[in-house]
């Protein structure tokens, strides 16, 4: 993989041009996207920027992120062509930190279930994951230090376990959503992907202008929460293993580490999630499937099928417990920094007829707290099981840190 | 002006068909619109429905929300001929309730201070008020029974209350922006415009399936808090009068009166609204504001000048405002139902170089809370006043049942 926070450094001390650093992003999509598929497009000249702490950092932006640049075509047929006007905001402010936009990254079809032809380039006959499949998949194939996704579910923090790179899904709305197709508004949140998480943390620092996000040299222990999500079902033996890897190397490294419990009213909010989010997707995704019924991707048309009925009574009873659960939740972040939990049921499914299950995830995006995946263990296969690090509403730079810290615990260990 | 009420009950009864209906607006438009200017486009082959609650209602569409039919240009040239693929899921709503989209009206570039060349109908002297200024115009008119615009500072609110109309700004989010040109998320809110605070409620009730918000035939008279939101300076003689005319006659009506305070955090949320709405615009807008810097309308480019340094840590400080703001209101809705304040400084002003100052409505979509205005008067030269009734955050038929029975009383008054 290409490392941001590395790349970044060697263009700083000037042993590397931006330019030459593009030069490998192109290269390496060049030796390796024929087999991995991770590209919708992309701009063969791509060139530097001369200024900015993210120049010569070449990125992938998921393609229902609007671009003035390159068609988005939202992973559907019903955008074949599509060109928008503008860049989205979070194109932008990867523009003005200096950053190369590299080209789009496939999608499943307005973020949802339909997947796409990626494969997981640890192991090709298995999913990258989803719906950001390509960011993900382009940044663990070494053809990119960066890469721009966004979850819903669990669309950033599982296809990067799958895939074995870091990344984050930030506080709801520390990056807007503006100029991204919509599914849920309440859930819907840009993520970044990178090869490490001092990485990551980088590159939101530079895109939001926010110094704290870097990662400091030496991070102090945090008091850790081990979370197992019970009421989501149990994992598989090898995504259980993982999680207890992670924390085994956590409190060997220094971290106080315990198992906590959730309130039932977190619970609750597990379970709530599908209601919020659908029926937002049907005020969202309205003109596509009244308008475009017969074009719709076939998946996500059975899911908004069974969904029609949902009714305000409904969606407001579910925005009610979203509310009280992230009351409770906060009052959790009093007694530990982080919490440490399952990024997904186990490694990436045989397959590319399902991008996998957002189980473990979607609580999370409900939450809107920041979530980071660090890569744990590297199951039969070759293929890479994470864990996710979570702090509380708006405290991105002490998730950052702990991933941070869970990461080097993890390498030492 | 054309009543959304009393047209849903003649196609109700039959004694009007949805077609003639559409006629009337059709007609309307073509005697009215040259001297009004209300409208960026319309269509002349406008037809009805067959079905829906709001069959047989033409509506017109403020020109930053996303039309499929008919182009969307943001009041600025650097969206000319701009064609989005679909329907904003405001527009949906509206389609799937019957409803007969005539045109898109007239808008502020980008829904900020560049004026429309549109005149306010009961003065062509003077404006209609912005950034909805089609909108409100088109209503005031009797072009259109309804339309809809969208409010970041006062932008539904007071063009309302300067063209006479009962508009309302409901909760935040209980309306998606999705597929609405976005300036600022905190605070972007999509509105309606109407004759009256029944059609309103009934547009409102119709586009979101919520019967609840349908104003009952009998309300009950309501608790109300007038506030005169000193810390916003001191109001016209006019406007000061309109908010005394509509206590008085809410008082005599039945509903308990009294005056209230707010705390200091309130205001101190009124303070700091601009820095939140600046600080998102410069993301919002980046790439109209950077990439097409000598396009950009001349006072929304000097605004966004003179608010570069804007910084997450202000921008943080304020958002924290907001929040304990929020906190703070909804315990004074325990003590009243709804409160009662100016929906301007005055009538509207002469000429069209300014829409007026949204410095009474601000506070309140900080809040995200309901807004309903109420023509209360008419000032010299014709030009009316308003005043705004506003409920707890989600009690948006609280709102509008208050509001229903404030215009009732100054009707009798």
């Amino acid at each position: 993989m290409i490392s941001l926070a590395e790349l970044q450094q060697s263009i700083e001390q000037g042993t590397l041009t931006a330019e030459a650093a593009i030069g490998r992003s192109l290269e390496a999509i060049r030796a390796r996207e024929t087999s991995i598929g991770a590209f919708v497009c992309h701009d063969d000249n791509a060139r530097a920027q001369r200024a900015g702490p993210l120049r010569g950092i070449a990125v992938g932006i998921k393609d229902i992120i609007d671009t003035a640049d390159f068609p988005t075509e939202m992973g559907s047929q019903i955008y074949r062509g599509h060109r928008p006007r503008a860049d989205a905001p979070v194109v932008m402010a990867l523009k003005q930190a200096g950053a190369t936009i590299i080209g789009k990254t496939t999608t499943t079809a307005f973020a949802a279930n339909d997947p796409t032809p990626t494969v997981n380039p640890h192991n090709g006959a298995h999913t990258p994951g989803g719906s950001s499949s390509g960011s993900a998949a382009a940044v663990a194939a070494g053809m990119i230090p960066l890469a721009l996704g966004t979850q819903t579910g669990g669309s950033v923090i599982r296809p990067a376990s799958f895939c074995g790179v870091a990344a984050i899904k930030p506080s709801y709305r520390l990056l807007p959503t503006v100029g991204v197709k919509c599914f849920s508004w309440t859930l819907d949140t840009v993520g970044l992907f990178g090869a490490g998480v001092r990485g990551i943390a980088r590159g939101l620092s530079a895109m939001t202008n926010r110094g704290e996000l870097v990662v400091p040299a030496s991070a102090t222990a945090p008091r850790i929460g081990v979370v197992t999500q019970a009421f989501a079902g149990a994992p598989e033996a090898v995504g259980a293993q993982a999680l207890q890897k992670a924390a085994r190397a956590a409190e060997q490294a220094g971290a106080a580490v315990r198992e906590l419990a959730m309130p039932e009213i977190v619970a609750e909010a597990w379970r709530i999630h599908p209601v919020v989010q659908e029926f937002e997707a049907h005020q969202s995704l309205a003109w596509e499937y009244r308008e475009n019924y017969d074009a719709m991707p076939p998946l996500l048309r059975g899911r908004l099928d069974e969904s029609k009925g949902g009714t305000p009574a409904e969606y407001d009873a579910a925005m009610d417990i979203a509310g009280r659960a992230r009351q409770a939740l906060a009052t959790i972040f009093d007694e530990v920094d982080v919490l440490l939990t399952l990024s997904a049921p186990g490694a990436a499914p045989k397959g590319l007829s399902s991008t996998g299950d957002p189980r473990y995830n979607r609580l999370w995006t409900l939450m809107g707290v920041p979530c980071v995946n660090v890569p744990a263990l590297v199951a039969e296969g070759g293929l890479p099981v994470g864990v996710t690090v979570i702090a509380r509403y708006g405290a991105d730079a002490q998730a950052l840190a702990a991933a941070s810290f869970v990461e080097d615990a993890l390498k030492r260990g």
